[in-house]
């Protein structure tokens, strides 16, 4: 895992600009289709992020789970409904996922939104 | 998968019975707890539903999401917003998932309040 | 797992039909996009198909492992070349895919370019 | 999921000949080592097949539980324990093993050695 | 991976002191059913590390591995054993399982009733 | 993952040495078994590295791409090819391959025969 989200976002940057720019028109409309299924449609934005971040715990994904709690964060998910969402998620996916669980409690300490009130 | 809805609720309902009868006390405790999970709390059951429909479709167990299908339907989730909420599986689990998706479109064949309209 | 591949394919066109007409663009262009992905690019669609095949093993999905067997049979592959990969896969994916195996030597009794000599 | 114990174990052993009869020196090894990983070594078989019980229900593949679980019953585990040792899976895997965890429930009804005192 | 276990604790300890406090009753309930199904029942607790630590691999969690490989180390576990665990796990879950266990390999290491005896 | 394809192959080769080394037969066999697999049998090696490469891929194990994307570079894959392997892989896999496909087009920077023309 990235050491901040400073460091995870640089790093995304800068691969996803390679990536984007390989010249492989699949990946291109893949990463397209990505971005587009959180848009608002059936769902409003603000579930769909939810939706991604139980997605991602679930699937034991670090990368996945830093962008979508950086996100929750972004569209007004509060601590307490993000820290439901990811009881939804350890219930489902079992200890396994604890590990996982624990990273994304550090991740909430770096976002002002979703940090605890006393920063430990 | 269960021929039926009816089917699937029918052999889930005798094996529950007894495994929550057999006398294991871990195992009962886990099977309230995961009913709980999806009570009311940080977020509403209906918004909760939906997170469960996800992660069920992500981690791609056709039973699981025959479950949450009916109930996503039984809490007021309308067909476009399960569809919209497939799509976010679709697009997280990729098209492994393809198979669970039309498990879960044929399902909702029998569920009227997801049901298409004018039934193929 | 379908009966027969006759039964596969109408239960998979049936519901293919209902779900790129439920009226999701998402949903529409990604299943676009995965039947681009084989189509002739940096790789051939020969060599395209075997990846998606062993793909579908290490994931353990039948109903994909059904898929890519029966293009695998239709773009040339011969039955010992498919088996050779199955072995990469067993090997990746270890003893847990050996009932997928099963089922797809299973399945190759189905298709004449991939059955064995003598039918079983 | 096979209908039976016997339907299991006749197409079990069907495909297992026709795999080891395909001339695939690979997969034959891989087989016979397979076999090997649970007989005396380190660890005493017993204690191997509870083992394998065990990451065949967090890995969610029915025939590889169903296996097991005839495996477990053989080499003397009571069900009190088959069942504690689910439990462990249950909680490192979640609530996504629970149909898994049902149909090994009804398996070890076919198990005299496994099955409930009295039949429900 | 944490660069020692004693990093792996810390962090740990500090995270599941967060989590605990946080006010959410049912991950307070699922961690104690979790440390619960560790405690002796149908099956000692000796017997059920082991189970923990193999699920742990063939599900390849590393944190889960460490924590699993330290407790196999304190309730007496040797280190043929734990290795003759590994080889099931190994071959149930196959060569993507290899890195995660050359990762308990090296946190054996740091643990005495496991380390190689002529330390590489 | 590690810092480089150095420290990979050091901690690698540290560790597979005392794995090979440890005295478990089982282990040290399906070590020389996932050896044997990408040797020419059915398949030449050239086609089996890529197919082990999108197995890696899809099963998300940093580890595994790296030694695979070395070996593909190695046996003659170009860029564009692997790049539209990572397709196949990223439309069976879902964008919860992404980070994955990050981190392998970041190890192809330090892979001369895949490495992007102007680098980054």
């Amino acid at each position: 895992m990235a050491n901040s989200i400073a460091d995870f976002n640089e790093f995304r940057q800068d691969l996803n600009e390679e990536i984007l720019g390989c010249g492989h028109l699949g990946v291109k409309r893949f990463f397209a289709l990505d971005h587009q299924a959180y848009e608002p449609g059936g769902l409003d934005t603000k579930t769909k992020e939810l939706l991604g971040l139980v997605a991602s715990m679930v699937l034991r994904c670090d990368d996945c789970i830093t962008y979508h709690v950086i996100r929750c964060g972004a569209v007004g998910w509060k601590r307490a409904e993000v820290i439901d969402a990811f009881n939804v998620a350890l219930i489902v996916g079992g200890s396994i996922t604890i590990p996982h669980v624990r990273r994304a409690f550090a991740r909430m300490r770096e976002i002002p939104a979703l940090a605890p009130r006393e920063k430990k």
